[in-house]
């Protein structure tokens, strides 16, 4: 399991969000509280979006407690739309091609979850990327391959349809193996204009997500920055939640429950 | 291209190989005279075989003359057969998982060459693999891809044979996709008891590779150690070279020449 | 603070300690019982005596949990005396030259503690480093200084005496500069032949410190590796302990209490 | 010997000199024409003055062709005024503490060169670091210490006669040693406001160092970026180049001619 954060809004430098609250991601990368894993440190990376066509990227496979690069990086970068995840891994390697967030031509793509028996599904699922973004993936983790299951799909097109497509994949995959692992999926993407997030699970424990409101300024995370409870929304099980570039959110069922 | 050297004999440090000699494999990593590319800095490797069932391996994505772990490692592991390769990448990234030399069971793989635009037939041979095997690659590039296809092949039974499978195989999906940039393959193979070495490529510029056998050692190389140039027998394109535990050399033709 | 243990006795693979144990060093990097911080990820080390000279060592910045070349390495590595450490950095930077073990000639030396405020006495202390070693120091820590005190203090003649004085030194040092905060130290030393740990503070909290003999073994750690406490002996604040090569076990006071 | 480049100017992506040109920087870590080796792989950096009060710094120990962060961050990040380096270690190790630029409060420094013998008088010029600046060094190399040595002598206020008094004080240290291996210096400095660069030698081999003016842009540079020989003006042994924030250019020499 891991631990991220994305922002959507007026311009703010990235450590505004990253290091100085309390509880802020890199010290969820020594402490985190809501998750199954309390240590975060098998790498980390922040993406952002400015003034380029494609979001920088900045990944690295040291812990995110104690990276002095992320601290200046952090401090002197402004973006109005960026994402920092912490990883722990679930068992593939620790490669700067492992971290997160992942991107791909406009795209940025984070994940806390995983497949459940991943090794089973692995060969099956990578047969259904699409040609066009086959080699691509640089690295060997369950969390890359959902983001270019979801490109396949048409997520340039529509993404809530590439999203549920990339879930019911997944699941029917696992099915077929009879895996009886969870397959948790909180999940966040974004075009560089719009940003969107899921908390799903095939059981009844999808890893946390929270977001807060505040002016011009909407934070998505997995666990709240900071004990003002009050202000921090709880995203609903198997709810996607979608903020516009003008800061418009709302908010849907994934999958339709029966 | 890559440079790369195998040892096989009576147990010697592996500093007497990889630092010592004038034109050691590390000295080529920084001025190889043979390659393609004279900077091999794109990470590096070492395997050994000692008393375990599994050889050892420790590989690191600095370049190899900057290491000092690998100075020490080197200064203090003896081993009677064992691998040492440093990386010029031709395209896929720079990761442990990457780097030479490839380790599986008791086997370990290493290689100089490439497949030419790799990207084409990527998906095509990585659909080769066995299933058994398919979970295990750890990194992206097509080194690994054919030591997973060798696997697959057989290699446990007949190596002449999967060597020679996984050659054709590339060679058939190249034609397919029309590809006409070369494939190149100077590669080792050791199940831990032989060594067998390999001199190939579809073009007329296999990647060079020498041998030198002096009393209970041999030493096989991409390129020779020092200046005694009598001393260095280069190995014929479409050349395998055997060694065995007994180090009785012996050499065939890989592919039957029309 | 961090994690060490070290090894004397007939030979063993490393990893027999470093890894197999229920609560081994390396499950305390991830999770330390009796240390100030749990977490023990900003680097590792290991330093090892074999047939050479000089001890092997191997170190690096990832989470000891996280490096599969330590896995290699441990489990390939044989050795009648080995140090292994992981750290939990005080305030300097994560890099090679500051992990733990030092080594120095025959010398292997770690380190779990700190001198407090030590940027006020660094400069005075480095100054007392004999000028044949003051060059040979790579990284920018307290316990590096203090082994080159020690060996500047006669560590080769008089073990004993060496490390009495570089902590009178030190604590002097302090009490000019009026700082209040503690010095603790316990840390681990050998020639090659002997090993010898301190258990020290100048506050009622020395670091923990225990060890454990069993037929041919002596094992010497900052906490136990399994739950099995009757066998492991606390070393008492204030104390010395040493294992000679024939694992003769003593133990002595290190500063005289008033 | 290392090779940089430096801009001031109307603020433009640091890729457009990094990557970009024919004979860019990460062109030049490999493949060094004007330098005494060839190779600069042994870790890089760049630092950049944006809207925060002290500048960023990214400084990696990978050589500088194989980072995709560097491709990713010099895409991203636009300046009007930055530094890049890339490193040949003259002897101490690689970490990132070793790797230039070298930040301080508002300045930022890098150096090609070397003192000759510096284990001989390393000591001797590490003393005469102000009390004020002796804590903030965090590597072990020549040329961080020359920086120090400049804040020491007051670069604040006078920092042509820091520089002076720096390049002094190395020279009397280094005849008092009878050292006769040369002290070289091809220096770059700013307070993010002006830039300053220095070609010095004293012997008659002072490393080379080239500018161009063109409109709103002034590159300082070890040697020219493309093959327009004529647009880079050479400046001279014992010069110092400065460049105001208005681009005005002047050059003075750095110490008098007897």
């Amino acid at each position: 399991m891991c631990r991220w954060l994305s922002y959507i809004g007026e311009p703010v430098y990235l450590d505004s969000l990253v290091f100085e609250p309390k509880h802020s991601l890199v010290a969820q990368s020594l402490h985190a509280e809501e998750a199954k894993t309390p240590t975060n440190g098998d790498g980390f990376g922040i993406g952002w979006y400015g003034h380029r066509n494609t979001p920088g990227l900045y990944r690295e496979i040291l812990p995110a407690w104690n990276d002095a690069n992320l601290q200046s990086l952090a401090h002197n970068i402004e973006s109005g739309l960026f994402f920092a995840h912490v990883r722990a891994s679930t068992g593939t390697g620790t490669s700067r091609a492992n971290c997160h967030p992942f991107a791909f031509d406009k795209y940025l793509f984070m994940h806390n979850g995983q497949i459940g028996d991943y090794r089973l599904v692995r060969r099956e699922l990578e047969a259904l990327i699409d040609d066009k973004y086959y080699c691509s993936r640089q690295g060997t983790t369950d969390s890359e391959l959902i983001f270019y299951l979801m490109l396949s799909f048409g997520l340039e097109n529509d993404a809530q349809r590439a999203i549920r497509k990339a879930i019911e994949t997944v699941e029917s995959a696992m099915k077929r193996h009879n895996i009886t692992a969870p397959f948790r999926f909180t999940a966040c993407l974004s075009d560089g204009e719009n940003l969107c997030a899921v908390r799903y699970a095939n059981d009844d424990k999808p890893p946390s997500l929270y977001y807060r409101k505040r002016g011009k300024q909407v934070i998505v995370v997995s666990e709240p920055l900071d004990t003002e409870s009050d202000s921090w929304i709880a995203v609903d099980p198997n709810q996607c939640l979608r903020i516009s570039g003008d800061l418009t959110v709302s908010k849907e069922m994934i999958l339709d429950v029966v």
